[in-house]
This record gives C-alpha cells, sequence and structure tokens, in this order.
C-alpha cells in the first residue's frame, strides 16, 4: 500500500447531495463512472427479502453485460418495497443510462438507509443530473473518489478506502477498494455495501471466482450483531484502462493476494467503526473435527450478547465463552478445551487453567484489540471471525435511529 | 389460583445466608424437605458444558430413585469446575444426607451463580447444619417457602412462585412453584431453576412424560438473549402427602393443565424479570410450512439484538423484523408474509401495508406488553416465543457484573 493514494485509470468518480439525507452538506449519492466496458463480478446478499436494487443487481450479473456505471445513494435501502421498488430501480437506471448516453443495462445500482420506505426517485433523478454535469469536468481524481466515498456512508464515523498498485507481467496495475458499514453492524441502514475496482483486464469467470473466495476470507469472516440486511453488496469492476490483461498464474496470483489484502483491510475497518463499538476482537477455533463445527462454534461466541457485553466491561468473563461453545450444537469434549485470551492460558481441559490469575485475562481485555482462541483439540479445522464489543453506544444509536 | 398461597402438604422449606452472596443480608442457600420418598422428574440444559449439579442430577433421574431433599445454592454455578465439581456435589449430598439421615442419593442438587470458580464447601456443609437445625423448628409454610424462593434469587429483581389447588375425584392437592432467572435471561449468573411440588401421587413416568410436556409449552418458549446456561434445571417433585393418587385421565388432564399454567406464569416472571427489561413482547409465527420453520423465524426474530433495541426505543422498526424473518434459513415466499403489532397490521405481502401509517405502530411499541405476528400464509404450523427488550441496563448489569 503507497501512501499517495493511486486512483484506477479510466474510472470517474463524483459525490453529491441530492436530499435523501437530511442535513444540507452531507453527501448521499455517488457515481463511479468507467470509460470502457467494464468486466463484473458481484456477491450479494443471501437474505430472503433481497432489496429492489439486489433483484436488479443479480440478474444483471446473470445477464452477463459488462458495466459502465454505478449509482449508489444512502438514506433508503429500497428493501421491502415491493413491484414499486423494482420500477423504481428500472427507472434510476434508465435515467443515468440516458444522461450517459450507455445503455441502461450497463448501470449497476445500490442503495443503503431505512428499509420499507418508497425510493425518493425525483430527488435521485435531479441528483444524476448533477452527477453527470459533474463528473463532465476534469477534477483531481483522488478528492472525486473520496466524495463518493463520503456520499455511501451511513453510521459510519469514518470513510473505509483503500489502494494498492501492482507490478505484474503486463505492467503497472492500480486496485482501489471502497465499503460502508456491514449488515451485521449498521443493519437497520441496511447494508454492508463495497466496490472493489481496477484497471486491469481480467476474463469475467476469473473474475468473479476470484471475488467470491475473497469476499469469503474478507468480508463474510465479520461479525457484529449476527444481523444480516437486505441490501449487502459487493461489487468487483475491471475496465482493462491500464492495458494490462491479466492471465498467468503468477499475475493472477499476485491479483488475489492484494484483494484479499484490501478486503480484509475494509472488512477491519468495518468491525473497529461498529456502531457503538470500543474493541476489534479476534474470535479463533482451532483443533475442530469439521470446518462447519468451527464455524458454529466461532459464530455463536462472537454473536453472543453476554460474551461482547463482557468485552464492553472489560470482564474477563470466561464462563460466557465456554457458555456460548457448549450451546453452538457441536458435538465436543468440554475436557479436552483450551481458551487462551492473546498469549494468556485462561481454560486448560476445560477448567481454569492452574497458573491463570483474573488480572492476567484482564489485562488482555482492557487492549483495544486482541483475540480469543479456541482449541477443541478434536480435529485439524479451523474458523475465524473479527467481532467488536457490544455497547450502550450500541443501544443508543439503534433505539433513536429513527426519532 | 387462590389470594392465600397455600403450600404443599409433606414439604418443609428454609432459606439462610450462608456466605455465598457477599450482602450479610442476602440468603443464598435453599433446602426442601419432602417428609416421604417423591416421585421426581426434571428436564435439564443441553449445553455441552453442564454444570457439576447437573451431570449428578441426570445420573439420579436416570437411577430412577425418589428424592427426599432439595439443596440449591446461589452465587456459585459449580460449573467447568471438572472432576474437583463432581466431588464437591457428592460431598454435599452425602454431608446433607447424614445430617437428614436420608441417603446421599436422595438428595438433588442445584447451583446457580458464576461459572469456574471452585464450589465454597466449607461455607454450604456449614450452611447445611443452620438449615437442618432450622426445618426441625415448626414455621409457618408460607414464609418459609418464600424464604427458600429469595435464597435461589440472583440478579433477580422480585421472586417467583405460583401455588394451586385441584379439586380432583381422589379430593384436593396442592402444586407450588418457584423458580429463578432463565439460562437466557440472567446466563452469567447461568442458570434458569425452577422446582415444581405437589403433594398428589403420580406415577413416575406419567410424571415425567407430563413434565416435559409442560416444559416444551413454558420455559422452552422465552428468550431473551439467546445464551444458554450450562445450568438450567427444571425439578418436579410429587410425594403423595394429600394421599390423592392421581391416576384417570380426567385427574391427569387436571394436574397437566394447571402445570402448563403456572409454569407459563413463571416463565411470564421471568422474561418480566429479564436485565435490563422494560417490555414483555409476545413473538408469534402461523401459516409455516412446518414447526421448525416457524421455530426459526420465531427465534431469530426474538433473538435479534436489532429487533431488540427496536422494541427499548419504541420504534416501530418493522424494517428490521423483516430482514430477521428473511435470514433465519426458511425458504418462504416475500411477497405473502404479513405483520401485525397487536391488531395493527403493518406489512402486507412483504410490503408496508397501505393504511399504515407510522404513529399506529409506535402507539402499540409505547405499551409495555404487546405482540408481534408474523404470518408466513404458506401452511398450518406455528411458534410462539415470550422475549424482552434489550436495553442500557442489559448492558450495564452485564458488563459490570462481576467488577
Amino acid at each position: 500500500m503507497e501512501k499517495k493514494m493511486q486512483i484506477c485509470l479510466g474510472f470517474k468518480f463524483a459525490g453529491i447531495h441530492c436530499g435523501l439525507k437530511k442535513a444540507e452538506d452531507a453527501l448521499d449519492l455517488a457515481l463511479i463512472l468507467s470509460q470502457t466496458p467494464a468486466t463484473a463480478a458481484a456477491t450479494f446478499t443471501t437474505n430472503r427479502f433481497p432489496a429492489a436494487p439486489v433483484i436488479y443487481g443479480r440478474r444483471q450479473l446473470a445477464a452477463g453485460e459488462s458495466l459502465r456505471a454505478v449509482l449508489i445513494n444512502s438514506g433508503n435501502a429500497n428493501a421491502c418495497t415491493g413491484s414499486q421498488g423494482e420500477i423504481d430501480v428500472l427507472s434510476v437506471a434508465e435515467f443515468l443510462g440516458a444522461a450517459l448516453n450507455i445503455k441502461a443495462a450497463e448501470v449497476f445500482i445500490s442503495s443503503t438507509g431505512v428499509i420499507g420506505e418508497p425510493l425518493p426517485v425525483t430527488k435521485i433523478l435531479k441528483g444524476i443530473e448533477k452527477l453527470v454535469d459533474g463528473v463532465k469536468i476534469p477534477g483531481d481524481p483522488v478528492i472525486t473518489f473520496e466524495r463518493a466515498v463520503r456520499a455511501i456512508m451511513t453510521t459510519d464515523r469514518f470513510p473505509k478506502m483503500v489502494a494498492c498498485q501492482l507490478e505484474t507481467s503486463q505492467g503497472r496495475v492500480t486496485i482501489n477498494g471502497f465499503a460502508k458499514g456491514a449488515g451485521m453492524i449498521h443493519p437497520n441502514m441496511a447494508t454492508m455495501l463495497a466496490y472493489l475496482l481496477t484497471d486491469a483486464k481480467i476474463e469475467k469467470n476469473t473474475w468473479q471466482a476470484l471475488l467470491s473466495r475473497v469476499v469469503e476470507h474478507s468480508f463474510n469472516r465479520i461479525s457484529v450483531d449476527g444481523d444480516m440486511s437486505t441490501n449487502d453488496t459487493v461489487l468487483a469492476l475491471a475496465n482493462g484502462a491500464s492495458g494490462s490483461f491479466l492471465t498467468t498464474a503468477a499475475d493472477l496470483e499476485l491479483l488475489e493476494n492484494a484483494l484479499l489484502q484490501m478486503t480484509q483491510e475494509l472488512a477491519y475497518m468495518m468491525v473497529k467503526d461498529g456502531e457503538g463499538a470500543t474493541k476489534v476482537v479476534k474470535v479463533m477455533v482451532t483443533g475442530a473435527p469439521s470446518p462447519t463445527a468451527a464455524e458454529k462454534i466461532c459464530r455463536a461466541v462472537a454473536n453472543s450478547s453476554l460474551v461482547k457485553t463482557a468485552f464492553f466491561g472489560q470482564d474477563a468473563n470466561w464462563g460466557r465463552i465456554i457458555a456460548a461453545v457448549g450451546y453452538a450444537g457441536v458435538d465436543l469434549r468440554p475436557e479436552l478445551v483450551n481458551i487462551d485470551f492473546d498469549q494468556v492460558r485462561v481454560v486448560s481441559g476445560g477448567v481454569r487453567d492452574r497458573d491463570y490469575r483474573e488480572e492476567m485475562g484482564a489485562a488482555v481485555l482492557r487492549l483495544p484489540e486482541f483475540s480469543v482462541k479456541i482449541d477443541l483439540q478434536s480435529g485439524e479445522d479451523e474458523f475465524l471471525l473479527l467481532t467488536s464489543d457490544l455497547t450502550h453506544d450500541y443501544i443508543s444509536i439503534n433505539a433513536d435511529y429513527r426519532s
């Protein structure tokens, strides 16, 4: 990662205020424009109530069309809005397509905000006119990129963006990524959205497979309150503007490693910026008899309100962790289970370690970041989740959100 | 239910302070003594780390022995204490058995409190001497019963007890019940404990089957934060002291209905007294394609931190409920789903009902108790859970519990 943020070739950005957020200076509409048709890959929420833009986006990706533009609004999720919501997505895509002189099918749409309210289409269409005027004026790409990143924020406390340049066998390529919140962190705002852009050229199926692998080990490895949104979307665009067509195993590995590092960095930022969060905690389960067993236990611990409240209270209350391990629905041998807080052995063989003293655990839990490792000693499989604590501010933010 | 609390024949009670709780006047050790061997039935936690008294109690019930005495301590769960914990249970049972001149195998033990700390056996043995002296002195049964109920409380704000008298074909029988907390409400205190006593005589297998059915529709229908304790126990004793041996279908149905009503009342009290709770909410799923589907959705909604925080904020945020329905892992048709808050139709066919206005939902959520009904319109099965809201006080109680 370089200090100065490098922006991909052949992409333009804009971020404006169109009136979806109440504050007058709050950016709420973002545009990504690719000068050339970009190869697209995406992953979406598995929620059974997918939002209208998710339904539309899935169809688009299935049709295999290249993309030219991405329009993202914050302030309204366009979820649970029925057939009207789907009509609204189409209207917006057609309007933007006409304004940019591209096909509506080349326009990808994302929304984030309150569920169940009709999309304020008129405000968005007026915003699109401003956006399109905006991208015609040459601007500092770093500044316009940052404005787009800020326009997709909801309760996020800071913008989340990453950049990377790779020297491949085909020349230098640049990758940008940005994201907001997480379905499980900002779920009423209803969305974890992430966009990955590169000026490399990549074959479509390779791109999708690579994205799916990377998402599985980054965004799918974070959890805050276990609530999954109706709008989660990760979109990856490769527009080839650098002229570098990545096809060799070595180049693709370079790309995948860079994307993995970048998405893990964005995922980490989401947890760090979790609503009300004061801690980032890495929960690791090792020695599990199967990947499923490892994941079940990891999720039970990382999602337990009691465990997360103990983290907030800086209380090394390992009994709550043990209780969550025990109700995860996995057949295990309690007498083999070890638990470490960072380097401190807390539980050995299912009971408190004989050398453990309360102050040793408390010292770890006072840190802003630490790990909890649960070793089942019953196999070779493991799972890892980043999670945050459950705090008074989480309650305040979510109890008072719409009032 | 009668106004004056009637106490079963042939049971004696005591509650004392033995030093497990810090406050000098806090009762922390309870004794139930049956003058005759009582037929016992029980249900226990399914946590994979069962506490030592649960392991011991399971063996006792499996052996089929009648019970004479129940000793319950608060302040220490004797969970995750390994073989020493099991030795401690045996020591306590043997000591109490000797003091009462009964077999150790006739003594049932329950514990509730912090996980992982060794049981302070010396304090308990000294307490047993006091208890046994106490039950020799004739006392007001109502007062001694209430002292026993108070001695098992942990973070409970009020004691939880019920009484009932039935006129059966065999004469009058009395039933008493009392309980503390809930595994999902007071999970660090680590226990939902409930005791059901009757002076009727009932055949052992009938008694266990009846208890299991009743628990399934009372204690297993409440949920606060989804955390399941290592110590949960429901014990039912029938000592026959009334001389009424219940064998006919009519008498058994009378008994089962009474027990169901009493356990539902105790379960309701647990939710009402949930840590920090300000609301009692009945979540109902109807029209489900299978009982499992109904239960999954019901639990997803009732355990969602976001839904429960919205209840606390009195925010009729139905989008969070829809999101939880959608991630419950059930295949459903979003366009058929209806949601009502009490009598107010909020969602029709997966979108906001056309006649619904925000203030209609807000008026319901300001009530201290209300129901949320989710109708999938896809079958005949249903499920119901009582739950509470997630509040600042919950965070305070559980972040600062041990400090």
